[in-house]
């Protein structure tokens, strides 16, 4: 095997280990304490880049035995043939229309249950956007316009969902609160350190932030907020209303946040296929943060270690790892978290020999190109060059997804139907 | 011995590895191709934090031989008593009106040696400002101004060498063109990578930057330039005159440029010192360069699989590092790149138990502070919200130093009269 087809069959392998199919039936006998049928309905809800996925797992294991019905909530292209759980496609990153009205069934539905039946929820990474309902007096377009802002200042996933859940009447554990029927939610993590709070901004997790810290990270990224949200936030703050529900607080009680995937089973899974190969692989953590160029570089540091002074580490070497690493926007170009990280690794790297890395979202797109990232081969910057290309050009200006297209060397998955973040793999060979 | 004394120790090891006065006097007899005595002059001249102690270090192997003479340009602070060569103190890390005239004086000598005579160059970290002599036509103010500003854009150090080896008649190569006599540059270095030309911005190196990169970098950093900056840039690109030496060129037949300390060794002395006390090392590089905080977060995903899932690495393990992180300043507080990297990984770590962590800048300056850098034990989260300090706040305001020197918690060790740049360890007991 080739290191280019080494880097692609471990991704295969990393996003095959969080797939829907294979997960959910795993988790679905574990609600141990589920009255088996519950003696009212099963509403089965749901928002997500996997959900639709989950939402076939959940009718493959359980049509036989409950009448199932419900709404689950998924990105555009997202959308997969279910029974009878209906499949709602919405925005993403940025909420629209379709993500507003779908949730506002969510919740309307979710008030009707009793304290007899169960709701079943799916959440995965992007379920923050596709089940967005502002709070009252709250504008979608407001919200659009917060959420542009925050995802292209560099502030981490949870301080934009900080934001978000103050300003939802659904996330925040808005959504358990609503509910008087026992909760079961499954749910694919695609945030560094797996807090239920955080994937799709917990809507049955208890949220500890409170409306000053949404102020915060406003003010910290010098956020232009518009007026009807700034009115929700101060008037939160400073009448101390509408809070959202609290660790310990009773609202959870009859409330189970399952993490059925994450990316530490996707990392061991790329890592057993390399020890397969006969490669050792080193993770180097599954909770990565920091601006995606910023990390490359700590790494690049690493890479050149290894190969110049083998020690306790030595080449080859697979140096895995996962999160979720951000990208302040600064040029006018296209590109995501994965380009980004591996255009800069390219050039900290300057050409150093036997080096090979992929970087890819599990989801399958990275940022908002049609890739899930791509990947970097020693002979890469040389091709580059030969192709007119500038590779500092290229980062300085945000143009990754440019810079790695022109070289052909995008990683193009489409939608992989789940969500555990960032795949990056560096062979050291 | 407590972890806390272990961290210092081993920054003391780090420290000693790269002193002169240990140093120079194993370099001194490898000039092997030194006429002994050439026939002419000695001339010393030298610039930078650590090139008093050079000269110091000069003088005590070589004054029974040589009639030694010279002008070595040191910080204020830096200065140490010798013989004969003339120590003077400039300014750092902004060039002033000391560091110029010094730099007018070291010019004039050398370009009154013959063949016959040998010119021995000192040149460690911090040389860069202490020998600025800016380019006809550009006022002293301008080149502070800039230097000002590319000091706190976040730009590496190599790019802002690039701009002030394009506007100095000295640096970047000019000062060996000048020379006729054949030239031994004895070079501690401070920048990731050790290129000659970067220490001191290569008074001797060749320099395989061009008027165009320098341009390029003020502008990708939206610098305000001084028009008589510009016009020498400008000037230098469009009529391609006065470019600096290259690599390749005739002039540097009789240049030697010799790296006589450099991070590595100093990693090594501390890898050792662990070592001895029973606790694995590793070192994950010393050419870390990235923004403090970013680097910060790197190293704390990795320090939690560490603790969480121990495998290739697993604890009590000392992970070393070097290099040299950026700081992009938002705030209006004091802090520099080692106190930032370490109230970064504080938060990020969020209380993870029994990780000690020092980060010291080995010249015993970190930043415009008084300390050399600091240290986070396991509890430093809690008595910092004791003392009622947000660490965040601390963060964002970019005022590091304060909230270490509040916590009692910065590493004092006055000037170490060396400079290899900045020491890590993380210590994951």
């Amino acid at each position: 095997m080739s290191p280019r087809t080494w880097l692609l069959d471990s991704f295969e392998a990393a996003v095959k280990a969080a797939g829907p199919a294979r997960i959910v039936p795993e988790f679905l006998p574990h609600l141990s304490d589920l009255p088996v049928p519950p003696k009212g309905r099963v509403l089965v809800v749901g928002a997500g880049k996997a959900s639709a996925a989950m939402a076939v797992a959940v009718e493959n294991s359980w049509h036989e035995y409950y009448a199932l019905e419900g709404i689950v909530v998924t990105r555009y292209g997202h959308a997969m043939p279910t029974r009878r759980i209906k499949i709602i496609e919405a925005g993403h990153p940025i909420p629209d229309e379709n993500g507003m009205q779908a949730a506002q069934d969510i919740l309307q539905r979710v008030m009707q249950l009793t304290q007899d039946d169960l709701l079943l929820c799916l959440f995965s990474g992007g379920g923050s956007s596709v089940l967005a309902l502002p709070s009252e007096g709250v504008a979608l377009a407001d919200l659009q316009q917060v959420t542009q802002q925050l995802l292209r200042c560099g502030a981490s996933i949870q301080e934009i969902n900080t934001v978000r859940k103050h300003v939802s009447r659904i996330q925040g554990g808005r959504l358990a609160a609503a509910c008087q029927a026992p909760i079961h939610a499954l749910i694919i993590s695609d945030v560094t350190g797996d807090d239920p709070a955080h994937i799709a901004s917990g809507p049955c997790a208890p949220d500890s932030t409170c409306f000053l810290d949404a102020l915060t990270v406003l003010e910290r990224y010098a956020i232009d907020v518009p007026p009807s949200i700034k009115k929700v936030l101060n008037a939160g703050n400073r009448h101390l209303l509408d809070e959202t529900p609290k660790p310990g607080s009773p609202i959870f009680k009859h409330v189970r946040n399952l993490i059925i995937a994450s990316a530490r089973q996707s990392l061991r899974a790329a890592k057993h296929f390399f020890e397969q190969c006969g490669i050792n692989a080193l993770i180097l953590g599954d909770t990565v943060t920091g601006e995606a160029r910023d990390v490359a570089k700590t790494y690049a540091a690493l890479i050149r270690e290894i190969r110049l002074y083998p020690d306790m580490l030595k080449a080859p070497i697979a140096l895995l790892s996962g999160g979720e690493t951000t990208v302040t926007v600064h040029g006018s170009g296209r590109g995501g978290r994965n380009t980004t990280f591996l255009l800069a690794l390219l050039i900290a790297l300057d050409g150093l020999d036997r080096v090979y890395a992929l970087a890819c979202d599990t989801d399958g797109i990275d940022g908002s190109g049609h890739n899930a990232g791509a990947l970097i081969t020693p002979d890469s910057l040389l091709r580059a060059r030969e192709a007119g290309m500038h590779a500092d050009f290229y980062l300085a200006n945000n143009d990754t997804f440019s810079f790695f297209s022109k070289l052909g060397d995008l990683v193009i998955t489409g939608p992989t139907y789940t969500n555990v973040n960032d795949y990056r793999v560096i062979l050291v060979l």
